[in-house]
């Protein structure tokens, strides 16, 4: 992509109306635009972004036997009554509307009564379990404060999946095969092991806990403990005598740290198909409940963690695997030979598969590129000057190191290739 | 894709809650599931064929420059106050809800407002124009009526592309460029020539006539003039003497025929832009206003169209480019042979890149696979049975052939390659 295509502007102050940290780099960057307190939308780099880390997670949700779909945002009031969510008072944070008929509808804030329901064509007997079908939606919900930039959006993009199983038996064995995938999914995202930790949280009627997923950062605005030996963790929520008893945790080996939530999966035992009628047919033809689990990750969520968590004072810096491009490439100068050798390497990197971003500007200046170059976070930064021309190199520097390094062309190829 | 981790099931007889032949053929074959009037989920096939569609639009907007990005569903009421489109009288199909603080907010039906106020941090000079911005997302419209399936839906998937030009002249050019792209689109998705005009219709206040892509088919709504010599036709609702006049076609050479619209492209002149105050500054130093156009495909209903339109009496027929799957395999019967033959048959091919949905269930019946081969819509069906099991050959049959052929291995793969 060339900068001169791309429409978006970086800026060197921060937005007056935004005081998340995520938010004001993402805005900075050109990656998401403010639309009102927790709604945001995505400009270009921003849409890659968001594609690169939901390709991710669908990869980890295909491989454990997930189905995608899409679900409507529209929700049916009759089937969030059976389940007792319709109600404000039940649940504090529905976005609500009516048809032009004055039938009210709500917007999903999550998706277990739709789906469940949905699934009263496909299930009569045990042949047609177990089911895992997730989705990449977004959500609505009615946050009271949405101060957090991407991190508590009142609209959000989250992947959600929900586990329909036979028995007990059948939901654990899957319940932990998503606890691996998710784990995972954070490593493809760019975070190292040791710094994300399963972490028990409050559970909910059907199970006395549920597993959270917890990112450990100065930022967090959760406390757990952490076992380093054992790779759990507690919330402090939960964190009593007698719980850390029952998991066979000792006080004295916890570590306090502030974390962020970052994924959670739940057991919610047959609550929601017993309410929406979905029951199967046994092998000796009995009707049985169906035993359900709910396995979240907000998207964008991750989307301002990633950008929060590994930035510098220089702005943002993606981890490989979620960068919308690998190659920041930088033409310094208006002299013909610099722009037809940037041209021809853009080229020939785009034609190889690697993903640059030019900055072909002929009315930016040296510094307003290499600037933007740390700015938008880019893992790797490549400059050609009328110098490196002269010296037949590429200089090349990693965005989070330092140093400059200059190679020839086919160091450079071989290098980006990688 | 094995059925038998294929949640969804197909049904003989149409859903009594659905008159929309589109929607009912999708529903019996399981891609897609009616949440209310004019709001469907997709499930897993209808996922995949969602995602077809849009990836072709996609790259069609890509190639004449368009930047992807992704508006949020949530409207700012100021803003649509600042162009006059927030009051009920003026658009009678709004969402709206409000937040915990009693703030109302609207479900976006589309995105000039909030894309032409975000565009504000990036627009000043006249280097920095012009803009072509799209986005596949979520629409919501307050349908009074929504019996047409996926064909007018109350909440449905559309492409729309908003260009910002620094003169007509310029506006032409990307408009005619976006005509010639929405041609391209309808050809990948399987239309022959011929049965899709572009079509004079109803202009707005800065355009005589808009561009609307219409298909000629006998379950069309509209009524269009077409003149098969060139290429073009006239809305019913524009068709006076004195248009046929100015366009310079003679209504003896016109065909009265039924279409649906699957497209339009509209110029929007400075309406939205001078209401949300972007300008630009030309070479001269002076403030400018900008040229809109805007451009629309509804992606969902095109999936309905496509469904609808190829349709037989035996169910759908994708067009290859948007099946969810290139190939239906069929395992007949339950001899262990049969089930190796087919079970190495679907590896070898999955290997191949080729999309095969495999029917391995155990307990359905060979009518019901061959039904649910057809009705599925998948191009092309491949048998394995002990028959074929001792000639040594594989049974093909292409879904609207009547004709079963028995090929080599070798010629099975090289057909299936093409």
């Amino acid at each position: 992509m060339r900068r001169s295509k791309l429409f978006v502007k970086t800026r060197r102050e921060n937005p007056t109306d935004e005081e998340a940290r995520n938010a004001q780099l993402l805005i900075r960057a050109g990656y998401i635009h403010k639309e009102m307190a927790g709604v945001y939308s995505y400009f270009t780099l921003g849409k890659i972004v968001i594609d690169k880390i939901s390709q991710i997670i669908r990869e980890e949700m295909d491989a454990i036997g997930g189905n995608e779909v899409l679900m409507s945002t529209l929700q049916n009031k009759e089937l969030w009554q059976a389940s007792g969510r319709w109600d404000d008072k039940q649940v504090d944070n529905w976005f609500k509307s009516r048809l032009i008929s004055g039938v009210e509808v709500g917007l999903g804030f999550t998706h277990e009564e739709p789906l469940t329901s949905g699934l009263r064509n496909f299930v009569a007997s045990y042949q047609d379990l177990p089911i895992y079908a997730y989705q990449i939606q977004t959500k609505f919900r009615n946050e009271l404060r949405a101060k957090s930039g991407l991190l508590r959006g009142r609209e959000f993009l989250m992947k959600d999946l929900y586990s329909y199983s036979r028995s007990e038996q059948e939901h654990k064995i899957f319940y932990e095969k998503s606890a691996e995938a998710y784990l995972k999914i954070y490593r493809r995202l760019g975070f190292d092991d040791g710094i994300i930790f399963r972490t028990f949280a409050s559970g909910g009627v059907f199970s006395k806990f549920s597993d959270e997923f917890q990112l450990v950062t100065p930022i967090g605005e959760d406390t757990i403990y952490i076992d380093r030996e054992k790779n759990i963790a507690i919330n402090k929520e939960v964190c009593t005598d007698e719980v850390l008893d029952s998991l066979g945790l000792n006080k004295t080996a916890l570590e306090e740290v502030r974390a962020v939530e970052i994924g959670n999966i739940f057991t919610l035992g047959s609550k929601y198909s017993d309410a929406m009628g979905l029951f199967f047919t046994d092998k000796e033809g009995q009707k049985q409940s169906i035993v359900m689990g709910c396995y979240g990750i907000g998207v964008s969520r991750l989307m301002g963690l990633i950008a929060e968590h590994f930035a510098d004072d220089l702005g943002l810096v993606w981890p490989k695997s979620v960068s919308p491009y690998s190659v920041y490439l930088i033409s310094l100068g208006n002299a013909a030979d610099v722009i037809e050798a940037a041209d021809k390497i853009y080229k020939r990197l785009t034609d190889a598969g690697v993903g640059v971003i030019y900055d072909d500007r002929g009315g930016a200046s040296a510094g307003e590129k290499l600037a933007d170059a740390d700015l938008m976070g880019i893992p790797m930064r490549l400059v050609i000057s009328q110098k490196t021309l002269q010296e037949n190199v590429y200089e090349i520097k990693d965005r989070t190191s330092k140093e400059v390094k200059l190679v020839s062309e086919s160091d450079l190829i071989a290098t980006l290739e990688k």
